[in-house]
């Protein structure tokens, strides 16, 4: 693609200079972060044969050896119950996780991962801890750090107004 | 929530501080913009009934009076062929796009907005604007555009890197 003419256009090119500069900024982070995703989707297809969703699960589930409810698998994952049901469920007949009876409510259910799973989900998280390095090479660790300061301050404002309609 | 003891749990949640840097910024750059997604979500749903893939999808062709192939379409919004064609069904059954044949090539068709379809589009793009400017109050001027830069380089070296396997 380099040297093409083409413009390269994605959820930033609708931004316009009329645009208010915060506007113009989400449309840039929502850019950014896609294409992101779309590297990491595209390898661990390529690699893994698994989806992003799939390593998300995975991913929430290995911090926590005694396994978390499908409520608060939902939330972290921020996907509506039915699609953790649906990966639970394939992740299981994988033998990647485990549903067990949540010991403090009885209605409720645990999943957790299975060593199988704890061994799969590592050598993901190997190979997709280095592409996110590599695709951020460009910045210094002072910008990292600056950036990160940043969007902290974006994430804590949503938080203090997104649940005012 | 507030006041409460509960910790909030969202896509960052999984970062340790044994992780490197760059996994921590990427974990917070994607909670960031799924906690401004969600509440956009909501408010769309509320004040308009209509989902953010159909917003996304009448802002990319409010920008082009002339309309986008179907494929075109795809690669700016970031989403396979087929939810376009879904997504592309469902708003002409409202009557806020139209199908016609390319004059370019025959076998393909561009879509573009109606009339109906554009004054929807910029009753809720106004409303929408205004969430934003409201979720990204606590940064100045300066800040908006320092991160801005940050996220651009981001961008770029995910371009130059992204697709390499």
């Amino acid at each position: 693609m380099s040297g093409s003419a083409r413009a390269v256009l994605d959820a930033e090119s609708r931004a316009t200079r009329d645009d208010h500069d915060a506007l113009r900024l989400w449309l840039r982070l929502l850019a950014t972060t896609l294409s992101v995703e779309a590297v990491v989707r595209q390898r661990l297809q390529a690699r893994f044969s698994t989806t992003l969703a799939r390593f998300d699960y995975l991913a929430q589930l290995e911090r926590v050896p005694q396994g978390l409810r499908m409520r608060e698998l939902s939330e972290r994952l921020m996907v509506t119950g039915g699609n953790v049901t649906g990966l639970t469920d394939a992740l299981a007949s994988e033998g990647h996780v485990v549903r067990d009876p949540d010991p403090d409510d009885r209605r409720a259910f645990r999943v957790r991962l299975t060593p199988a799973g704890r061994r799969a989900f590592r050598a993901m998280a190997g190979e997709h801890e280095a592409w996110i390095v590599e695709l951020f090479t460009g910045l210094s660790a002072h910008e990292l750090a600056q950036l990160r300061a940043l969007l902290g301050r974006i994430k804590r404002q949503v938080r203090a107004t997104g649940g005012t309609i």
